[in-house]
């Protein structure tokens, strides 16, 4: 009989039979073949047409921007890695077996872990670069092949460039996944937790620094161009043009990949964690049949890739497709229905159907999963688009000026977080009703919706990336300025399809975030059981049906006082965190003026063409000031669960969890979707409704996309990282907290860790702060230009 | 021994000695003292000087508003109120003792709690009325006697307009609450909840409906009379303009005066239901003792109310005072040392210093209370005042457009309210540390620190009635035109103190909303705990330091996945509730437009001045709209806590409450600074700051002022209620649903309340939903008027 059965931090008691030795080779293979099928998309990627020279011309200049964008972003990146890595380091604990030997000394153990912690970093920088970089390779290719006037060609260059990222995300992460768990096994879980979080803090900074860095090139741009040089849009002489379309690349396909490459390690790591545990509360006696719950996710996800591999060659537009959008969502049903049939099997004829029914009860909660991606999606499309009720009457409201706009906007952001989360609560209650009591198997069953809303990533990827390679060629095509007739239509309509699949996945990584916090919440409880029990009483709760989840010591317990401050304090993290990140892009914007305008009066040759503007040191310049800002919002996602769990209890940690993932969520969704709102709206405007392009209403429009743009593609997606590596810190340092309980030294961690903090956030605010800041700039725009700046600052 | 230490919906086991009755006389005493000074306040207030005959033709014109609202008000809640009440005695119990004899039967007890909170819905609707029908006869003396250039006597007739309000507030707060101690004794606590329950509801009507209406009213005016006609602002012939005069009042007098008697109310609720159990932990052996619990709350509240009156009549403004602040500052000083000096003579000398050093401990809880009070005005003051940098980079944002002024805005509304949170953290924290491993005596400790917060709630509210007055009184000395040279400038200096003390308070209710929420949270568990566990066992439970809250059926583990979704729609409710109140401003906004319109249409001579417009129907249709859309948000406040507790459990419904504080208080706060900072942006501009009045900064200011407009007088100010009457059902309910724990019946419950909740939503968004709504109205506006009009939609 075993005395336990854990959590990462911790061993895990199973064996690998042949069985399973054979679904993680099956998951190994699957994953080669996706990289090997990324590597094949990508040759044909770039051995299409790259178009005319104006056109190549444009594409260089923003390649050279990406890559300028990338050395400084990673150089800056490892600075900061050093010393998490260290901290990963000191914060682990030897691994012991139940018998009492040790399976991993603490120097093994932390060597391991932070090696892990490096190479998941590396893994989803990874899929960031090379999801940006295929993007600005693809955007150029997209728009030749759309100039030939050929919808069918087009949209195999950019769906086959999302499909690169694709395929990189999924193989890349379940290969990483795989390894740890064929080499440590027993203990790959402890090991786990450090891969997860070096992939989210990455995807954290990518997130959060080209969400500064897209909307401080945004705002920049027009500021100098169209207002004092009066250039249009998209000018090639514009130096922060070019970093404006580098940010498009930057945020959504850098941060978008490694956003979802973390989302879908940390799905699969709490998966693991909770499925060995869940399986010994269902055979407590079979201690073969524990790994089960280990191999099951493993499994699933080799034949979720394998899905999404049809689904991306499903994806071919016929003589019939008017747009991009049917064969889109072809390829997606494809994946989807291959991954249900696929997980159905594996289901029932690998883990079968035993006393729990557990082989059919994982299958539906998979489905659960499924479907919650599909209402999420769903709502975030009634919610952002130009044919349904909301964004209509976004736009109807801009009839009575910018603040009914604004208004309108906010009210509509408020209203769909609510039904978001009543979707995702649904999702639980599901789990729940599945779970039959028995909590261990419940919180597996919630790893595995989450596993299901994750199961075609890979197509969902391509799908995202497919938007700004789209939107990309779209700017390319209109400053190159040759295309016309069904060139021009082809281009257009593949423009507004990526509008939509962009905003679409982009409800869908929130949603998973918040199921993947909940099944790491539960890690947390099980990380926290098995240091304060022993052994023997672990052994003794795993018989009950509420397992760990039924000690007393594992109640969180939110009408005590203490954690009830946790709650408080977590609750206002997603508030403060945007509070930053809006102001750090009115203070960037107004760094980036300041450069243009260096340019342009240092090389007058620009304006009519006989000097060139330097793309670089814009970039440069922007992504320095983007990584800067960049430095408070990560320390506010490091320190305060250390500020919290050393200077209260682990209770209070757990509480302050809670609420991150409560508000989080709350302020995710409403971010997105207000802003994906006015944006569209602004659109709708554009159709030629209440006066079109130019009108009073137009403006109003304008201010309120304007608004809605920090909203939209800098707060809002950088939560969903956040929630993680927040909650990944917390399982990182719990043993710590536990161990120094009664220690004073924890008064002097958490009070340095809030000095740090509190210093961080004064330097945020130094410069007379925020938008103030731009305006000095900005009032010399205002005299030479004489109009009012902020209303023509949109897209 | 006694059997039994508990909570509402129970009996409390005490003895009321001579010393208790004395105090208990001694309070009935001093609220029936505070009510006669109203009265004397009033006598002087309408013995003033009423000024001109234009003067008192407008201010004749806004009581004849005030009048009309008030009458459609009271007669829509009275239809409400009629199946609430039924509710109210249906959930009833009866009220055993620990003997088993039966102290109220289910009828007794029901029919009393009915009638209390009948009582408590009368005495808070009086309240409000109260305020707001001085309000209305003071602002035009305060206008006379400004009109003679003194300061002194103006001062002196504003602030003891606001003194009656104050005077009433509390004296009927204290007296209803002594009577029914003196009336009930044991069983004061099951009837006090439905007393408590009448305040929050009232006072959530008046501030939605009030927070609607006013909106609605200033918007209205502004797009007919400004835009169509051609009128200025306050222009007597614009029926929509006394309307906007009346919701001045309805707003900040009525709803103000209404919720600060709710939380005046229910701390004071709370303290009682948490004293006894408090003494009974630290006494166990000695239940003569326990009453001080349930007497030192009220004496202290006597002893503030004194000081109230003190402080009060302290309001004189000498020769040497610049402004009405030093004087203000003064009475508000001289209220709180004499409040902290009474209550250390009553901590000391009446509960003395006992084997926990009680009497010192609750002393400094108060006092950790006043505190907070004082530094939650502050940092309110710090984030709204235009003498700080968060204003003045508003200010300076405004110069780049409305967009960046919004996005200013609304990062710096999002950074106040976390540390109004780390605020009220660490008073909680405090009183944790105070109560030093006692969990029972720490939540009355909390409950304290409420009523030290709430402890000048007479001088608070005194001094938040005084802004309104001022600012009505200002505009009627505007629309009479008859004011110049020292009467126009003391009447100026006026208007800008009362714009302070009006931020001031308002960030001051909230606070308090959040202390007295948590302690009706630990009242929860206390009945939770009676309900579930035998006397017995609660009993031994007692002789622990953590009293019930150490039972494992009061543990509200967020941990437990039904808990966590508890939790999400918790969290939820305040962004849901925002949505729908900005929403119904825009809507009810339209309505306005219309009645507006078909007056000028219908009565050509209001122009020349031949008509005299009729201001009682507009004024009965906005009321009308108010209250129609008020249905919603009140259903949401009801019906939610049943679906969540009959639908999933007791411990959801607990991690519900606790979201439904955390983030109600976060968006409070949020909306209510972000708001404030708007218009004081404004403010500063227009006092000749970039540009000045009609200047394109000024432009973009008063768009940040329209969206600021719903946000700070609508939906900010009524979560503060709401959080209150969500507690207050849970409470009552709370038996009910653990008694039907087991019984099917509960799906039914909770099945029929989210139907009627869902219909509701449906109802509200139907008529093709808010700012569309409107622009059916205005699109005509924009074609006669030719201008934007959100523009120029400010105050």
């Amino acid at each position: 009989m075993p005395t336990t059965v854990l959590a990462e931090g911790g061993y895990q008691e199973f064996t690998l039979g042949s069985g399973e030795w054979f679904w993680l080779i099956f998951s190994a293979v699957t994953a080669l073949l996706a990289i090997a099928v990324g590597f094949f998309l990508m040759k044909g990627v770039l051995a299409a047409d790259q178009g005319t020279p104006k056109m190549i011309e444009i594409a260089k200049a923003i390649q050279e921007g990406a890559l300028a964008y990338l050395k400084r972003q990673f150089r800056t990146i490892l600075i900061i890695l050093v010393p998490v890595a260290i901290v990963v380091f000191v914060t682990s604990t030897e691994v012991v077996e139940p018998s009492g030997q040790i399976a991993l000394s603490f120097v093994e153990s932390g060597a391991a872990r932070t090696l892990a912690f490096v190479f998941g970093c590396f893994l989803s920088g990874l899929t960031g670069f090379i999801g940006m970089s295929l993007a600005v390779r693809g955007n150029v290719r997209t728009a030749a092949a759309a100039r030939t006037g050929s919808l069918k060609a087009a949209l195999k260059v950019a769906f086959r460039t999302g499909g690169v990222a694709g395929m990189f995300t999924v193989g890349l992460g379940l290969l990483g996944a795989t390894l740890i768990i064929m080499v440590f096994q027993n203990t790959a879980s402890a090991i786990l937790v450090g891969f997860g979080f070096g992939g989210s803090l990455l995807a954290l900074f990518l997130r959060v620094g080209g969400g500064i860095f897209t909307k401080a090139a945004d705002v920049g741009a027009d500021l100098v161009g169209k207002v004092e040089q009066g250039i249009p849009e998209d000018d090639a002489r514009n130096p922060a043009t070019i970093a404006d379309n580098v940010g498009d690349n930057v945020g959504d396909c850098a941060g978008m990949a490694s956003d979802l490459f973390e989302s879908y390690e940390v799905t699969l790591v709490a998966s693991i964690i909770l499925g060995v545990a869940a399986f010994a509360s269902i055979y407590p006696d079979q201690p073969g049949k524990w790994a089960l719950g280990l191999i099951f996710p493993v499994a699933a996800r080799a034949i979720g890739v394998l899905a999404s591999i049809i689904g991306i060659f499903a994806v071919r537009a016929t003589d019939r497709d008017k747009s991009a959008m049917a064969p889109i969502n072809r390829g997606f049903l494809t994946a989807s229905i291959l991954t249900v049939m696929g997980t159905l099997l594996v289901a029932i004829l690998y883990v079968g159907n035993g006393p729990f029914d557990e082989g059919w009860r994982m299958f539906a909660a998979v489905v659960a999963g499924l479907l919650l991606a599909q209402v999420v999606s769903r709502l975030t499309e009634y919610f952002t688009s130009t044919e349904h009720r909301p964004v209509q009457e976004i736009a109807e409201s801009t009839r009575t000026g910018p603040a009914t706009t604004v208004l309108s906007g906010t009210s509509s952001g408020l209203e769909s977080t609510v039904w978001a989360i009543v979707a995702i609560a649904v999702a639980l209650g599901v789990a729940v009703l599945l779970g039959d009591g028995n909590t261990q198997f419940t919180f597996y069953l919630v790893a595995l919706a989450g596993m299901g809303m994750l199961a075609t990533t890979g197509v969902v990827v391509s799908e995202d990336t497919f938007g700004p390679v789209a939107d990309n060629a779209a700017g390319i095509a209109e400053m190159a300025g040759e295309f016309e007739g069904e060139g021009q239509k082809v281009m257009v309509s593949l423009d507004a399809v990526g509008n939509t699949t962009k905003a679409v996945t982009k409800g869908f990584a929130i949603g998973s975030a918040v199921i993947a916090a909940v099944a790491l919440f539960a890690s947390f409880i099980e990380t926290a059981v098995e240091e304060l029990l022993p052994a023997a009483r672990i052994a003794e709760l795993e018989t009950t049906a509420e397992g760990v989840f039924n000690a007393t010591v594992s109640k969180i317990n939110v009408a005590d006082p203490l954690t009830f401050i946790g709650l408080l304090i977590g609750g206002s993290i997603a508030f403060l965190f945007s509070s930053l990140a809006i102001r750090a892009v009115g203070r960037t914007a107004g760094t980036v003026v300041e450069e243009v305008r260096r340019q342009f009066r240092e090389k007058p040759g620009i304006m009519d063409y006989t000097e060139k503007p330097d793309y670089g040191p814009v970039i440069d310049i922007c992504t320095k000031a983007s990584l800067r800002e960049l430095l408070t919002p990560a320390l506010l996602a490091v320190l305060t669960p250390v500020i919290i769990g050393f200077g209260l209890n682990y209770l209070a940690l757990g509480a302050f969890l809670a609420a991150v993932i409560l508000t989080g969520q709350l302020m995710a969704n409403y971010l997105s979707n207000a802003g994906g709102a006015w944006d569209n709206a602004k659109k709708y405007i554009e159709d030629g409704n209440y006066g079109g392009k130019g009108s009073e209403s137009h403006k109003a429009a304008v201010i309120g996309d304007t608004v809605g743009d920090p909203f939209k593609d800098t707060a809002g997606p950088a939560l969903n990282p956040l929630i993680k590596v927040m909650n990944l810190v917390s399982l990182l340092i719990l043993p710590a907290v536990i161990s120094l309980e009664d220690d004073n030294i924890r008064y002097v961690i958490a009070g340095v860790s809030l000095l740090v903090l509190l210093a961080s956030i004064a330097y945020s605010k130094r410069k007379g702060g925020g938008f103030g800041d731009e305006s000095d700039v900005v009032e010399q725009a205002l005299v030479d230009g004489g109009a009012p700046v902020g209303a023509s600052a949109g897209e």
